[in-house]
């Protein structure tokens, strides 16, 4: 059997978005589940599918990874993304990316093709440069309304975090396009049983320069084993403190509780409301996608027939069978 | 009462090195050692005390991590480090450090004076500006030893990990100045009850350029929760990729285990022999320096008397009565 997950982030989504965006998010979740469920079908890695799935949500403008990523306080693009191949403990990751079209191929080649785990700033561009990815100029990433985003959250000096925070004391968040969400990622199991994630993502608007979140870190924002695949998104410093990707996993391990228990476990008892939420398979094939802020873009499918998309509750869901 | 444990390192360590030379480390890592226990007893808190012991071993060019530091392979040097109280679960790092003097200290104020965790390259150096650390220039790091063995391992075209394994199987380790060995750690239990951990490194000799080790990775190099407190040294890839320092504290947490046995089995059944070693104290105080290598440079003390300083096993262990 086979078993996928994605995410296109997770915050305070409005309910309110207008109707014709919805769908564009709907449509967008849709197109690169697909891509990733024909490639498990055919039997290829998990691996390949999770890179693929990704990388068709970094050259999406929708999402905060690849083209449509957020700006940095400096009022450029600073990109970082991680994979993990679960059955090998193989895995890769790249941070402080400027200039590479999609960062979770880098993050992938770094895991193939460097004698290292983790490449940052200057010398992962030399890397890609080493290797022969696509590349893109920094402005190739912005669109309008990461621009819009930053203006916003430059006028009250703060970073994105403690606006939203701000936003939403002062009760002024119906209507407001958030940019916490965005981040984007994958989980799958394939044919062999085998598990793999991937996460990319842009980070906060209006960050330090240099800043790292969970995205690039294997064990917060991306992990895998033989047991589960995790890729998270929300509130990075919090999900780097509780290294939500390696507990997740080691509650399975050493306490020996269920998927869904274990994201739980991390959701209530580790993470506090708002702060974002996680995809996870198994490699039984359970899937979970869960999260403890208003929203997540979430899409998921199986071998069974399960094809789902959805952004907020499961009562509220946009559900689509597969056509 | 209070406990300490510090690390200088794990790696192939020669029993055979000069006598004189083990002295000076054997005197440096006891001085160390008296730094962090005068704060302790005074009953300052742990944070202050694994901060203090480590900007000790950074200032220390025998060790690498700050004056010391390997030499990337473009022929200069790029710190990082981490810091972690465990019982508010804050944290900082930093990584690509170039100019500031204690790289530690500088985690340390990422994480009070910063609205994120993680800051990377020149962000995290226009940081250190915005907050007024020591600074200087990069070749204040480099001694005489570290451009030998660059030259050393460039001859070989490969990372020091690769030079020293081809080493070993060659039979002609024996007299070599290993360079994994070096990163520097520190952990300690205050009088309150609070732990705290500290690790600061130079990385690989002839890294490439932006490698990203696990010392300034939270979760792996570097973890501190209410119950442990834990410091890791060795071949940063592998103790990414098992996010040693939260598994060593989830196998506490969720399986119930001690701290010997959580340790051990991080470094029986996750890493593989010569990966390194890890020091850990926990809440009641109980001090655990352990590692799979050839040695470790390590020293400990408790309020109820203990006071060691090693370097191999325990049986040829150099060990100090505090005087």
């Amino acid at each position: 059997m086979y078993a996928i997950a994605l995410h296109g982030g997770a915050g305070v989504i409005s309910p309110d978005i207008p109707a014709a965006q919805k769908q564009n998010y709907v449509q967008s979740l849709r197109q690169a589940l697909l891509v990733g469920v024909t490639l498990l079908r055919e039997g290829r890695p998990s691996l390949d599918a999770v890179e693929a799935v990704v990388c068709c949500l970094e050259n999406d403008p929708l999402f905060n990874a690849g083209r449509g990523a957020v700006l940095n306080r400096a009022g450029f693009h600073e990109l970082e993304a991680s994979i993990m191949h679960g059955n090998s403990m193989r895995c890769g990751a790249v941070g402080g990316i400027t200039t590479v079209k999609n960062p979770i191929s880098l993050a992938r080649l770094v895991m193939e093709k460097s004698e290292h785990v983790y490449i940052a700033g200057e010398g992962a561009e030399d890397f890609a440069t080493e290797v022969g990815v696509e590349r893109v100029k920094n402005d190739y990433f912005t669109t309008q309304k990461r621009a819009s985003q930053l203006v916003d959250a430059q006028k009250d000096n703060v970073v994105a975090l403690d606006f939203f925070n701000a936003k939403q004391k002062e009760g002024i968040l119906a209507g407001y396009q958030p940019s916490p969400h965005g981040t984007v990622g994958c989980v799958a199991l394939d044919l062999k049983g085998e598990l793999a994630a991937a996460t990319s993502t842009g980070g906060l608007t209006n960050k330090r320069k240099g800043r790292v979140g969970d995205s690039p870190v294997i064990g917060a924002g991306t992990y895998a084993t033989t047991e589960v695949a995790i890729s998270a998104t929300g509130k990075g410093e919090e999900f780097l403190r509780h290294s939500v990707g390696r507990t997740i996993a080691a509650v399975m391990e050493y306490r020996g509780d269920k998927l869904d228990s274990a994201v739980d476990h991390v959701l209530t008892q580790k993470l506090k409301p708002d702060d974002g939420g996680v995809i996870a398979v198994d490699r039984h094939g359970n899937i979970c996608m869960d999260y403890n802020s208003r929203g997540m873009f979430r899409a998921c499918a199986d071998s069974n027939g399960k094809f789902e998309v959805a952004i907020w509750e499961n009562n509220e869901v946009s559900q689509l069978q597969e056509s």
